[in-house]
């Protein structure tokens, strides 16, 4: 997951972005709302599936097995990407091997490619020429290249935009610009990841643009991310129109920190090479799994994660989890033999980290049905142990899913929380014309120690975890397909 | 620190390290060795200036003011580096600033420079030759290199020394054998860091040679340390004589993982290309800074760090906290006016890393004066709180230093645990020829986790920790200095 949104006013994509509604939901009035819904009784032979497929998951290993494919077998997915193209294609095969109706709806990606990315110090702390010292970045995702040989200039480091701001064009102008905010990892351990990352993600989606605006060369941001392990964050940045583009990187916090100190120390010159290409579109897909609906084929439950991932890491955590976790869903559903009344459609989205395309395009093409869409879930934020499940929906709709938290706490699922806002980035094209949302609600205290990073690999991911979250999302769409009446928006 | 001795039978470097002694040695018959010896008290007026040390030492930021002009200003200090010439300068001026008798000592240095060091996979799981994914290695210490174009050979994984030679030269020939020995965390964070760490660097050492027997091209051992973050742990091997010089690389957990992975599924193919030279021995320095004796002038009681460190982190942990610390306690001493019977002499050891040079110079250079060398106390395990000191020193010695116990008490640091091996590797040389050697017993259960690694940096060092270890050194080192008697040995 990413947090910005390239079609909206580019002053909120930081602020106020979807993801955040999480923690601006408060529990309690949503639970209220949920109470005061009249009582919904599931037919016998429904709780009883939603039991068998529940046990099912927990004992699977599909799931992990998929996730340890796309992860090592394939490896990184960057939309574009020839492994991009392997996902797609292996996925769709997983589908038809698993007798679910397969087609690929085109959708055009952004293609953007990573180079060299390498900073050195030149001048620091009175230092002669002879000695430098390397500085650990990475290009954020969208970003302009240095020139070749790369650029040198001094090192303006501040804490925030304020900061910057009051310094003024005069002290900016010529400079890279390093933005020190750090992510508050007692906040993320708190339970308000997100929180935490949206105030230093801030300063990796416009902070070149902002810093172009006073004249600088090239912006940097701190890791928005936990975890001090010398890793660099990386992420997609954009430009904000009129204004320069400027090379932007992310730096971890080691370098960040080191390149506060150094200037306190006298003035610091930077080399900065970074090479990436922006190419033209390219071609990529959605997957579109159906296991059709026995009695309303044309009611759709989508069931998804993203299979784009970032370039650094293999993409487990972000978001081969929520891909796996789908796969397994309908895996089951088709293994146990069970017919759900509407189609659960199993949608490996493209594109979510740089571009959205595969929400957007999906929401374009299928504008006219979208009234049938009765619900969209998606997992992104990883696969640790989901406490229950968020619902962007109403109150009566809430009311008719209350039934699941007791089959769900075996597990330690059972809550229900009303958000406010779309739950999912690609499912909010879907979530803005009405349909539904529901994502998990991880256990993301460590998520961002890995997210966006080369460690994001297979090994974050716990198997134990990754089940029950496959059992949540299976179950819960099983539900939603086969309740007596659609789930009302 | 590294753990392993150049100048010694090459099967014992891994296996009977010296600072493997650290958990063969009982605490609980040394204690009773102390505690049989004689009872020895203090003059009250050495016990006041011990107090009065301890207390300016906990106050004072000086020793984490060092750390950080290492770590920041010069940066990461490899034998035979700009680098590490600059601290030796750096080093050798302050000391002359605060009034201490410095000399430079000769010592020639390997000088092993890391050059490009990459890998990418180019067949596995039945992938197409358009995908890739890349591995994340480091090359290790004294590697040679591989052709500047690179080699590509098949994987190898294996888990350890048995099953590689269980395969024989039939399956290793012409192979990239990979030891995928695991850094066991848990044992780590049950105290035994060192034993965790001897058990996996083992396939750092040698790893290369053994594998070369058999006919393999390359190398490579699985990180020896904790934390997966996609961290390379690089460190010191060397080749065995009359075995063909092989390259050899450390990969992260998350990439020995991958290979193991991948290997079940099919054949894998690497490319690799490191390009490391090793050139020249390089003049280096040991510098020696003297705060002289008032009434024995001759005898000598050192205090020291290693100066040198990896290349890939700027050398917190390893060692420069070593080194702040000493100089902490020289510092403190003249500042506190306060005069040392004995001469406390702070030595920063140069090339500790890869070679021990330092530590056998020095030995070799004062060969003739070792009988006047009172004590040595070296701090190579980072800068975790101390729970005390090991003492490699007999009964007497050790009873002599009970009464400070309580002295240190009030930071935790009471313990006194004899050891039967040496203490520190520069410091070994010395206690090989009977002089008593002292450490302070860290905290070392997160050691592993940034040594040797890019992660290796100021922010790393708590700066409380760093002067209670100040605190015991000095406190340490001015008893010794000034006690009535000469410690026996």
């Amino acid at each position: 997951m990413r947090f910005m949104k390239i079609n909206r006013t580019p002053l909120r994509y930081f602020t106020t972005t979807l993801l955040l509604a999480f923690l601006l939901c408060p529990p309690a009035p949503a639970q209220r709302r949920g109470e005061n819904a009249p009582t919904y009784a599931y037919p016998p032979q429904l709780v009883a599936e939603l039991n068998q497929i529940k046990q099912a998951a927990l004992e699977s290993d599909y799931a992990y097995r998929q996730l340890a494919h796309l992860c090592n077998a394939i490896g990184p997915r960057l939309s574009g990407s020839p492994q991009a193209q392997q996902a797609v294609e292996y996925v769709a095969a997983e589908m038809r091997r698993l007798g679910l109706e397969v087609k690929l709806e085109r959708v055009m990606v952004p293609h953007w490619v990573r180079g060299v990315e390498t900073a050195e110090l030149v001048t620091f702390a009175g230092q002669a020429p002879k000695t430098t010292q390397k500085v650990v970045l990475t290009a954020l995702g969208g970003s302009v290249a240095t020139p070749p040989e790369g650029l040198t200039a001094e090192v303006l480091v501040v804490k925030n935009y304020d900061e910057l701001r009051a310094l003024g064009r005069e002290r900016v102008a010529g400079k890279i610009v390093v933005y020190n905010f750090p992510f508050d990892q007692r906040l993320a351990e708190q339970g308000a990841a997100l929180e935490a990352y949206g105030q230093a993600a801030a300063y990796r989606g416009i902070g070149a643009s902002e810093a172009a605006k006073l004249g600088a060369v090239a912006a940097m941001n701190r890791a928005a991310g936990g975890a001090n392990y010398r890793l660099p964050h990386t992420g997609a940045m954009f430009y904000l129109p009129d204004v320069p583009k400027i090379p932007a990187a992310s730096l971890t916090a080691e370098d960040a920190d080191l390149l506060a100190y150094l200037t306190t120390q006298g003035t610091v010159k930077m080399h900065l090479t970074l090479t990436p290409q922006t190419l033209p579109d390219a071609e990529s897909f959605n997957v579109i799994a159906d296991l059709k609906g026995s009695e309303h084929p044309d009611q759709v439950v989508i069931v998804s994660g993203h299979l784009d991932s970032w370039d650094l890491g293999t993409g487990a955590v972000d978001d081969g989890a929520g891909v796996a976790m789908a796969m397994q869903a309908v895996q089951l559903i088709k293994q146990l033999g069970l017919k759900p009344k509407r189609t659960i459609r199993f949608i490996p989205w493209m594109n979510e980290e740089n571009g959205s395309r595969g929400g957007t395009t999906y929401e374009r093409d299928h504008a006219t049905e979208i009234g049938n869409h009765i619900a969209a879930i998606e997992a992104d934020l990883g696969a640790g142990h989901p406490s229950g499940f968020f619902a962007h929906a109403g109150p009566a709709a809430i009311g008719m899913l209350r039934p699941l938290s007791p089959i769900l706490q075996s597990f330690g699922a059972s809550l229900i929380k009303a958000s406010p806002n779309a739950v999912g980035e690609d499912i909010s094209y879907l979530e803005a014309k009405g349909v539904p949302g529901f994502a998990p609600i991880f256990d993301s205290r460590h998520y961002f120690d890995y997210h966006h990073t080369p460690a994001d690999t297979l090994d974050k991911v716990n198997p134990r975890d990754l089940a029950e979250n496959s059992a949540l999302m299976a179950v819960l769409a099983y539900a939603i397909a086969n309740l007596p009446e659609a789930l009302p928006r």
